[in-house]
C-alpha cells in the first residue's frame, strides 16, 4: 500500500514509517522537522542521540534495501502538500504532524495560538489535498484520549447513544479537553466529521493514549535508526519521564495526588495499530473513531511500578508529590472502551516488569545526556 | 455599565451599540470594517444605504447627546486589542466580531481557513486580553444555534445530563455543526469552556438563532443610523432574503423541500437579550450557555408567510424549490429549549403578520438597490 506518514521524523512517526516499510508498504515521509526546532527553543534534547532524517532513511536503505522517500516541508504550505500528494498518490495518509504537547500549548498566548492554528489548518489542508489529489485516500488522523477528559460515565469510542425525554440518537461523545493542545485535537475531530459528511472522505480518528517505550524491532536494528525519547516537563510524558528520573537519581515527580488515570500503550502497539487501521479502511464518508490504548493506570501507579523496577536494578528511588501545574481532576472515575482495534486483530503488549526493565536499561545507557533542569515542570495552567 | 461591542458596525452589533447607549450604558465599539470589505469582494451591498461608522456615531451624538467611542482595528492584532481594553476598562465585552456566513466559509479552502482562524484566534485574543487587562469583565460571546445541528433529541441550553451504563454526568451538549463557519463557533465554545475553568473568566455563550428584521427604535430615528440589510445568497438569511425576493418580484427560493427547521428571533429581541445578559453576568469561572431565539419555523413555513403578507400588500409571489446547495437534513425532529433568557425577563416580539408587513414595507422602499444576480445561491457544500 502507498502510505504517507506525516510527522514521520517524530517519536511515533519514525517507528511507524520503519514498521510499515518493513511490512512491505511503500512509505513516504512528510516532515517539517519542527520537533527538532522545539528542542532548540526549549534548550532540551532527546535522551537518545538521533540521526538526521536523511541519515535515518539512508541507513534503512543500506540495511534493508527498502526506500522511504522524504519530503521536508509544512502541511500549512498547501502548494507543497498538494505536490507531494500528486507525486505520491497515497492510499493511506497517516497524520502525526501536529504540535502534540499540552504544556507547550500553555506556555503563553503565542504558543496557544500557534498550536491551534498549526494543528487545525494543517489538518484542513490535508483534507483539502486528499479531496483534490487523491479522494479515495484513507486519512488516519491521530487524535488523543485527552479529547474526552474525565467524564463520570464510561467513555465510548467516538459516539454515544443518548436517550433524552423519550427520544434517542447516536451523537458525538461529549468532549472536555484539558489544554489548548487537547482543544486543537477536538477542533480537528469536528472539522473532519463534517468533511466526511459533505465530501465523502474516509477518515479514521485514532484517539491515542499516552505512549511509552522507545524501541521497536526496527529502531533497534542500528544506532542510526534510534527513536527519540523525551523526558523534559514539556514534551516528556508520564511513564517515560519517571523512568529517566529514576535513572538519574531524581525523585519521581508526581503532579498532585497522582490519582489522575489515563489510557497508555507501548510504542510497539502504536505502530501495529496504524497498520491495522490502514489495512481496514473507513468507508467512503465515514468518520470512524477508535480509542487507541491498551491499559489504564493512575500516575501514582506508574511511579510505584517504576520505583519497584528501578530498585530491582539497584537504583534508589523516591516518589515526591509536586503541586500540580495543571488544572485537572486528581480523583475521578475513568473507564474508557478500547475494543475496536482489538476486534481488528491488535494483540496488546502489556506493561509487565520485564517490559519496564528493558526500557529502563535502554534509558540508563544515555542518562548522562539528561539536562536535569528540564525535568521539573515550568509551565503552569493558571 | 462600561460595555465594549466588538463588531459594532455590523447588522447585530450596530443596533446593539445604539440600544445599550440609549439605555444609559457607556459604549465603545471595536470594528475592523471587514463586513463592508466583504460587500466589495462579493460585489454585493446592503439593501439599505448605510452611513460610515464615523457618520453614524456623530449623528447619534447630535441626536441624543450620547457618545459612542470607536476603535477601528482587528481582534487578531493583540497589541491593538490590549490597548483598547486598557483604555476602556470594560465591565462587559459583547463579541459579535466574527465572520458569520456559512456560505462564505464554504467558498473555497482560503475562505474556510480564513473563517476558522479569524474567528478562533480573535476569540482567543479577546480572552487573553480580558485576563490581562480586565479580568472581572463579563465576556458575552455570540454563538449560534447551528452549533447543535439537528439531533433527534431535544436541544438543551449548552449542557445535558447523560445517564449511561448506570452512571450519570452533566456534559457539554453534543455538537453537529453544518459548515466551516458553524464549526468555528463550536471551536470557540470549547476554547472558552476550558478558559473559564482554568482562568476563572466569566463567559456567557449566546447561541443565537437566525435574526430577521431591520429596524430597532434607535436605528429608525434617522437615515444616518439605518441598519444594514443583507439579501444576497452569501450573507442574506432565510426570512430577510425571502422578503426582498418578494419585493423585487423574484421567486422565493426555498432550498430543497424547505422542511429545515431553525430557531428565529427579531433584531429587536437580539439587542434586548444582550442587555439582559450584561445585567445578569455569569459567575467567575462559569461558562454559561443561553439559547437565544424566540420561535421555530421551517424554511417553507417562512416562505408561505412572506407570500401571504406580500400578496396582502399587492405583490405577486411564487415559491420555487431549488436544489439544496447545502448538505443538510430537510426533514428532521427539532425542539430546542430557550427558557433561560425569558426567565431573566425577555418578552419576545413574535413574528406576526403585522411585524412581517412592517419589515416588508421597509424593504420595498429600497428595492431598486438590489443586485438581482446576487439573490441565487452560488456556493455549493459539495
Amino acid at each position: 500500500m502507498r502510505i504517507i506518514v506525516a510527522g514521520g521524523d517524530g517519536f511515533c512517526g519514525w517507528p511507524t514509517a520503519l514498521y510499515l516499510s518493513q511490512r512491505g508498504h511503500d512509505v513516504t515521509i512528510i516532515d517539517n522537522l519542527a520537533r527538532r526546532k522545539w528542542d532548540k527553543e526549549l534548550r532540551s534534547n532527546s535522551l537518545t542521540p538521533i540521526s538526521s532524517l536523511e541519515e535515518r532513511v539512508n541507513r534503512w536503505k543500506e540495511l534493508t534495501g527498502k526506500t522511504i522517500r522524504t519530503y521536508i516541508g509544512d502541511l500549512n504550505h498547501y502548494d507543497f502538500l498538494r505536490e507531494v500528494m500528486r507525486q505520491a498518490q497515497p492510499e493511506a495518509f497517516v497524520h502525526f504532524a501536529e504540535q502534540r504537547s499540552a504544556p507547550y500549548s500553555m506556555i503563553d498566548r503565542e504558543h496557544a495560538i500557534f498550536t491551534q492554528v498549526n494543528n487545525v489548518v494543517g489538518t484542513l489542508n490535508v483534507a483539502y489535498a486528499i479531496r483534490e489529489m487523491a479522494p479515495d485516500c484513507h486519512l488516519i488522523k491521530l487524535g488523543t484520549m485527552g479529547e474526552y477528559g474525565q467524564p463520570n460515565i464510561d467513555i465510548e469510542e467516538g459516539y454515544i447513544e443518548i436517550e433524552h425525554n423519550g427520544r434517542k440518537d447516536v451523537l458525538p461523545f461529549p468532549k472536555q479537553p484539558g489544554s489548548f493542545y487537547h482543544l486543537s485535537k477536538v477542533h480537528d475531530s469536528y472539522n473532519l466529521m463534517f468533511i466526511c459528511r459533505v465530501w465523502g472522505l474516509r477518515v479514521t480518528d485514532l484517539n491515542q493514549g499516552i505512549v511509552y517505550g522507545l524501541h521497536t524491532e526496527e529502531t533497534k536494528l542500528d544506532p542510526a535508526l534510534s527513536n527519540r525519547l523525551d523526558y523534559d516537563a514539556v514534551f516528556g510524558t508520564a511513564l517515560n519521564r519517571f523512568l529517566i528520573q529514576a535513572a538519574i537519581g531524581h525523585d519521581l515527580t508526581v503532579y498532585g495526588s497522582g490519582g489522575q488515570t489515563r489510557g497508555f500503550l507501548n510504542i510497539t502497539d502504536t505502530v501495529r495499530c496504524i497498520e491495522i487501521t490502514a489495512e481496514n479502511p473507513a468507508d467512503q464518508g465515514e468518520f470512524r473513531v477508535f480509542n487507541q490504548f491498551t491499559e489504564e493506570f493512575s500516575v501514582l501507579d506508574l511511579a510505584k511500578m517504576v520505583k519497584r523496577v528501578a530498585e530491582q536494578e539497584g537504583f534508589t528511588v523516591n516518589i515526591t508529590h509536586l503541586e500540580n501545574p495543571r488544572i485537572e481532576k486528581e480523583s475521578h472515575y475513568y473507564n474508557a472502551k478500547n475494543t475496536k482495534l482489538q476486534d481488528l486483530g491488535l494483540q496488546p503488549n502489556l506493561l509487565t516488569d520485564d517490559v519496564l526493565s528493558e526500557i529502563f536499561r535502554s534509558v540508563v545507557i544515555h542518562k548522562d545526556r539528561v539536562i536535569s533542569e528540564n525535568v521539573l515542570p515550568n509551565v503552569n495552567w493558571s
